[in-house]
């Protein structure tokens, strides 16, 4: 069955209004008829069975059959904080994690940072990001769109540290603490912020700021993974431990 | 430290002999010079400290100065067996799955495959395949170069079976048995095969069969992963349950 979503404010008395991209989507690409079912989303976990009930110009009407809350969202939320990696990366980083789990996204600027994005350019691929994020969460059957935050640095991201009962901080040269050790010494968490550098890692100078302000930095074993699949890899693993993956 | 593979027979009596695009890398690109340090695996786990002993046209010795036993390999060994995707999925299928530790890669075609390829195409393929493995085995810092092995089908793959003490097929259709659930009580098992279906994913017949010949179908969770997200996420959840990751 095919899936969209709609704003909570887009659903009243039973009636879900789908406006925008969708409607040409609904009526001409996929070609349904009056009376075929399609399933339907607020975004906020609250899912619905409709039957398409009026086709107009810009808008498709449709009758809610069934109302239920979404199975499909973890019970621990997770942040990705990215340092902005080169290229096309941050592309395939929401969208993977998008359909593996993840809560929201916060792309920083670090000092081993390459790209230089001025606020407009920012801005834009933001919009990018978000879009991505959008696709997948229809395509994973997701009962939540992730959150593309703008571009942030480290000192805005410590002054968020407190709404977060774990902060990790992937690190190639931290020896002694594993990821799974940590993991298994905070079941209870709810809210997690993992913190990935970008190409040429965080500074000796980053870590030890961030791990002042509480993060813990981890190993995550013996190979060294590339910044984009630093982030994929933890978040699976995390998912895995705390939450609903695999 | 620059990293370099070398076949185990190119190392004899403490000296090590570099050949191929390697030379012009290491006197050219890094420009590195007698005496400099620069570390060397046989591919096979053995990993040397050496030091630029002598530059050829065609060759780079170097002279062993320390062996150890690599330790950035995996206990568990795990061949993916992956639906041949569409576009360059399976460019980035294998670099990612190097990265995190895989053993092997099998491409299959299977039902649903909708790419075609005749064997001289397929067979570049594997080499360019291969190509991108062994950069990420560089990169990564891994002990051994994972292989590609040559476009195969299901019932190739059923006939190796005997030789794994657990074969997984992730499915969306499956909803009693979870990934954690079954990896949980094969705690001891040292080879394993991960089965994934291409973007259209394995028809039913497909997985009765693969069940039938003794695989076991799993869900790894509410959410619906891409035919190439599927498999790093998958790798990812075994090597932290059952290896060397996190």
């Amino acid at each position: 069955m095919h899936h969209f979503f709609v704003q909570s404010t887009d659903i009243n008395d039973g009636i879900v209004v789908i406006k925008g991209d969708d409607v040409a989507h609904i009526t001409r690409s996929l070609r349904l008829d009056l009376g075929d079912e399609i399933s339907v989303s607020d975004g906020e976990g609250q899912k619905y069975l409709t039957e398409l009930l009026e086709f107009g110009e810009y808008f498709v009407k449709a009758k809610v059959l069934e109302e239920f809350k979404v199975q499909a969202e973890p019970r621990v939320k997770v942040t990705l904080v990215q340092g902005l990696p080169k290229s096309k990366k941050m592309d395939m980083i929401v969208q993977k994690c998008t359909e593996i789990g993840v809560e929201e996204f916060i792309p920083i600027d670090t000092k081993r940072t390459v790209v230089n994005l001025n606020k407009k350019k920012a801005q834009k691929r933001q919009e990018r990001w978000q879009k991505i994020v959008e696709e997948a969460a229809k395509q994973s059957k997701r009962g939540k769109i992730p959150k593309v935050k703008e571009l942030s640095d480290l000192k805005q991201i410590i002054g968020k540290f407190d709404s977060y009962d774990l902060v990790l901080v992937p690190w190639e040269d931290e020896e002694s603490q594993g990821l799974k050790e940590t993991l298994g010494s905070n079941l209870e968490v709810e809210r997690i912020m993992i913190i990935i550098g970008p190409e040429g890692g965080f500074s000796l100078e980053e870590i030890e700021q961030v791990k002042r302000a509480g993060a813990k930095s981890v190993t995550l074993g013996p190979r060294i993974l590339r910044t984009e699949t630093a982030g994929i890899a933890t978040l699976s693993m995390v998912l895995y431990q705390l939450g609903d993956l695999g």
